[in-house]
């Protein structure tokens, strides 16, 4: 079998998203109540059916990738591409009734991120890109904001408490920076990034089903994403990352997360 | 005229604020270019037109009760009853694109807050409510968490930063409360507090027109929002509120925010 381009596996990725959908919100809000022995709570049923139907579909697709996924671990790590799933990204909001939880789906080819997709269920938008195709939102195309000068930038701090404990000098510079900040929560200021509504991201703690899925989507809009010392994003890296509408923001915000 | 009952107050607030929803997301994510001689922001032209609206339809249906409007001020409050409006709650939301902006609408009786809707335009979500009436969201009955335990709740600290700015020791002490902490914003916390799915939020810097038309649909559903001090909120409240799903998740929030 030949080597699927980027927009066959970017088309692919939306595909899969999309057809779990409805699993993820079969269960959102208590509509579903869940029997099981291990009286376990409804977001991991949830988590762990949306993510076996996830990889069914990818084994059919795509029978010798490899697949990591937060629930089900790695298979085929060695690979020349692997899939990276996060059934649901923001459990915290799914538990809570918020519709800000995604379904996140990254490609690597030979271990970079290649493309990637923010799904929404409860609010039916797929944000997917990649570098090439581009990215798009429900299949029009969106942009990061590349002209935004820093002092009238939206902001956006993840696990602003985490962000706090752990770096207090850095979050205070933080906040202190752009015109708007907001404390924000997992995978949804990435998409606000791409579709140009907000200017940067800053993010602690992440592994890597939750970060590699943002980079296509982020770099096929024109941003940038890397962890806080400004290295690509990787299996290997820290769980801490910058995302930024253009270069001059990203440096700004490097230069204080990487002090 | 006799003067209206709870419930038809009620549904009067819930079909004006369905009335205009679609005004505020005609300019929703850039969906209209906005023309001004001022250079006003969507925003605020969309929070303008919307309050405008909502001014009419209230006189037309009660043309003897009061207004108090973000955008327009006060007209007759020493009438009975007076209506408070927040066209665009979360504008900071609104101008990133995000889901989690409401228009808020109270109704006041002789100084106390009666009935309340958190419509959510863009979510198609309207949360309604009234002592009496009871509470619902888009008709169907809801109601808060009673039994909870304060170890087992889901907590929302709104405006987590001028939190910590103002008041460092009483956000650690908050912040190690409940199973769930999360920084929010605006008022979906109190709608998902109304419905069950969180069980507390504990917000600071508000003004009337965004905390008086909560207390109907958190009361409504069986909840309790005060100020900090516990008193029942009013127009000369300070703006620092809390609200919790039972009596003993807000005597124990009380404890660290009367302090």
């Amino acid at each position: 079998m030949n080597d699927p381009n980027v927009e066959e596996l970017l088309q692919a990725a939306e595909e899969v998203a999309d057809a779990v959908g409805d699993i993820t919100l079969r269960y959102f809000r208590g509509g579903l109540a869940v029997e099981s022995k291990d009286d376990e709570s409804p977001v991991t049923v949830a988590d762990r059916e949306t993510e076996r139907a996830m990889r069914t579909a990818i084994a059919e697709r795509f029978p010798d990738h490899g697949i990591l996924g937060e629930e089900y671990g790695a298979k085929g790590l060695e690979q020349p591409f692997v899939w990276i799933l996060d059934p649901i990204d923001g459990t915290k909001s799914f538990i809570a009734g918020s519709p800000l939880f995604g379904t996140l789906i990254g490609v690597l080819h030979r271990g970079r991120p290649l493309a990637g997709v923010i799904r929404m269920p409860q609010l039916r938008e797929s944000f997917a890109g990649a570098v090439g195709p581009g990215s798009r939102l429900n299949g029009a195309p969106i942009r990061c904001c590349p002209g935004i000068p820093l002092d009238q930038a939206f902001l956006c701090y993840n696990d602003l408490p985490h962000l706090i404990a752990r770096e207090p000098e850095k979050a205070q510079r933080l906040l202190a920076l752009g015109r708007y900040q907001r404390p924000t929560s997992d995978c949804y200021p990435y998409a606000q990034l791409a579709a140009g509504w907000v200017d940067g991201v800053v993010d602690i703690g992440l592994e890597p089903y939750d970060y590699l899925p943002l980079v296509g989507v982020i770099e096929g809009a024109g941003g940038i994403i890397t962890d806080w010392q400004g290295e690509t994003l990787s299996l290997q890296s820290d769980g801490r990352v910058v995302a930024a509408a253009n270069p001059d923001m990203h440096a700004a915000l490097l230069e204080i997360l990487a002090a």
